[in-house]
């Protein structure tokens, strides 16, 4: 009698798993078809690139992002909207930027393709002139010493490694001459530092991005050169070691500015207290409108909120999109979002994020114990015939990471990685480069993630890592 | 005793498969290594593209491909290059395409853009003018019957399914009307046909496209519509069901013009009478440049033997690169091919086709045995490294087709399918579409699979179907 029993129970649980399958299989099958046939984020991401444009924290720009994004979260009957209001940095690129290598031996004067990074001092008005030092890495610096660097310019020419498969990676690898190679350098006496354009693409347009003075009282200015003319810098050093290089530069940080992350929310109807959050970041860089990075991310995730909605869908937990402020230089909107969901006590079992460009999702990478990346891997099965065939252990992103301290499993949607730093960060970052299918098939599998994680809850986490 | 040396017999067994596998995986290693870092496929698609370009067979155009494709070929260092000779349609769009609709109750006229069907006849020098009948099935023709058709022009305006993940599924639907779209209307007293493009991109370019006359006593013209164009006349046959349409084109059939399969070989060391082919098709539609259809399947495929020669690797078996000419309106290098091989005796046991874009390679479709299909799979572990995650049973390729009945296995790469059809056979297919990352991958996948089948073979097919 008792075997009997169990074998009822176990034939009772297994019809549960089998209904519950299919029945998100199907829920699954729908945000996809909903957002292959009439999903809204393209022609959002439209508005947001071409009506508003590049959004750098503090611009103009920026604050008609908020706006507009409060606008369209308002469109979609959703049970709260709301801006959190964040201070953020203020740098503006200005006016100038100018660049050329001189060799009185060869060539004369060539001009080059740079731009200012992130965060850069400007040079002096008249702009700046002095031999160039071409470096592969920071041990080198090392060797050289201050003998070698001191009065220079130092040129980082270290190519992002093309047998990466992650695009990421490769990236990962080389970033850190951007972000730090100023601050390295002075501690030797360098003049600027000019750092090789974080894209595997040889062309004409300089890449900018983030840096970061490690002391406040030691600044000088840096800026990220193309590849072709890092390539070509190279070559004429070779003929002439005394090249010197020109760089004009008037960027310059004004005093910060009250922005807002951009918040909408889905109550949950069993469980309002446990948050799910699904985001991208809203603000930019200049030079291109940000359409990859990181305007698909935002639209994806509003998209989220209009998907549950558009199919009738009320989930168990509460759903926030959120649109973070300032990811690109400065993470406040990040850190202020983690530091608000603290201070109210507020119970974030996951977040998500979309940071990777608006292409084809191939999966998920999960940032918690291997016993949450297994329990999440049990899910392929519902999204392999939608071309998402990873579920790994990994990165989630940067303005989701804040949350981890509070016991959340982030979580970072990964899309095909191979044309991402094509655009990343330049001028070509635009429209143009977004095909709506990938963008929507990024979104409904955002959708499809957010409302398992909201059905189901995540399982106790085991060898918490 | 015996049962030691069983289990000896096993774990020698089981060394020699990890040994095995150690080794594929790093060849394989090797292969996308050189193919990301210094693969010759992408420069040379952009001298097939932008050198040459558009190559329908028969054109001036093909025959320069032919010779840039053999002396492509003859630079690898092949043991043999030649050319296949084969005798090919020489359709021509001639000077002339227009279109109009035109409306005496509402709008007057108003151009639209359309572009004549391979294959398709001109009208009368002055044009031809009737009023339209949409449809959207060869059933409603059916019932609407001779009554409802003749003196019309048919406009067949069925969207492809954007539900569909590969859109490959959702062309596979809609291109009946475009193939035989003419031959069933005139059936019914048609005077042409207008089809939609087959794209999921609403826009304005029209998709050309083979189209067939089953009765050559029979013909009408028959053009592709673009889908911008297909929408507006569908709501401009609401407001004026008697809006008549204007069609002027003046392509046409010449003398079929004698062209080649250009074929290279690298003899096997141990089978050389297995012969494995790896090919795409040389020829292109005429209003792009070809380079995803099916430019970069030729590149690709040279791209594997030069990836053997240049890493040292000594096939086992025969390997031939294959650039098929007339793919695209009648396989006459493909039969050619298939018939040549019956003539010799050739054993092909395998034969692998990239003719479905430049994209990042997601997979491998096998045309064999569900047994044979179910060996490959097996090789998944070495591909998941580099995203090739699906090992199906499905199509091959149409070049390679014609093998099927020699017993060849046929496989078809499969990249991201997302954005093909919005190039597909219009002025859009250009090299600037094209990512070199993407394209040496998907050299790298097909090398790396053409070296398994090397080496290893292909096992007794059983369950053959």
């Amino acid at each position: 009698m008792k075997f009997k029993l169990l074998i009822l129970l176990l034939f009772l649980g297994w019809g549960v798993r089998a209904q519950n399958y299919s029945a998100d299989s199907l829920r699954i099958k729908g945000f996809f078809d909903m957002a292959l046939t009439e999903g809204m984020a393209y022609s959002w991401l439209d508005d947001l690139s071409n009506k508003i444009g590049g959004r750098l924290s503090g611009s103009p720009e920026a604050a008609m992002a908020v706006e507009w994004a409060r606008q369209v979260m308002d469109s979609l009957g959703l049970d709260s909207v709301w801006l959190q209001p964040v201070m953020v940095p203020h740098w503006v690129r200005g006016s100038e930027e100018k660049a050329a290598m001189i060799s009185d031996a060869t060539f004369g004067r060539e001009e080059v393709n740079v731009c200012a990074l992130g965060g850069s001092v400007p040079t002096a008005p008249g702009g700046l002139r002095a031999p160039v030092v071409e470096l592969r890495s920071f041990d080198e610096l090392e060797q050289l010493g201050e003998s070698g660097i001191r009065g220079k310019i130092v040129f980082f020419n270290t190519p992002m490694d093309a047998k990466k498969i992650s695009t990421f990676h490769a990236y990962g690898s080389c970033v850190g001459y951007r972000v730090n190679g100023a601050s390295k350098a002075i501690e030797y006496g360098a003049l600027a530092v000019i750092v090789r354009s974080m894209t595997l693409k040889i062309d004409d347009d300089p890449h900018t991005g983030v840096m970061h003075y490690s002391d406040p009282t030691k600044k000088i200015p840096a800026a990220a050169i193309s590849t072709r003319d890092a390539e070509r810098m190279s070559r004429a050093l070779k003929h002439d070691p005394n090249l010197e290089f020109y760089l004009k530069m008037d960027c310059h940080e004004l005093p910060e500015v009250r922005s807002f992350n951009v918040i909408g929310e889905i109550r949950g109807a069993e469980f309002p207290d446990e948050i799910i959050a699904v985001g991208g970041h809203l603000d930019s860089w200049d030079l291109g409108d940000g359409a990859h990075d990181d305007g698909a991310g935002c639209v994806q995730s509003m998209e989220v909120l209009r998907l549950f909605r558009k199919s009738n869908y009320h989930p168990k937990r509460t759903i926030r999109a959120v649109l973070f402020m300032n990811e690109e230089n400065g993470l406040r909107g990040g850190i202020k979002y983690a530091e608000e969901a603290k201070r109210l006590g507020e119970k974030h079992i996951a977040a998500l994020e979309s940071d990777a460009g608006g292409f084809s999702p191939r999966g998920f990478s999960i940032n918690d114990s291997s016993y949450v990346v297994r329990y999440f891997q049990n899910y392929r099965p519902l999204f392999l015939p939608y071309g998402v065939y990873m579920i790994n252990a990994g990165y989630g992103g940067a303005d989701i990471s804040r949350l981890k301290a509070g016991g959340t499993t982030l979580i970072g949607l990964l899309p095909d990685p191979q044309r991402y730093f094509d655009y990343h960060h330049s001028r070509e970052d635009t429209f143009d480069k977004v095909n709506p299918r990938e963008l929507h098939l990024g979104a409904a599998s955002m959708a499809s993630l957010v409302y398992l994680i909201s059905e189901h809850g995540i399982p106790k986490k085991m060898d918490k890592n």
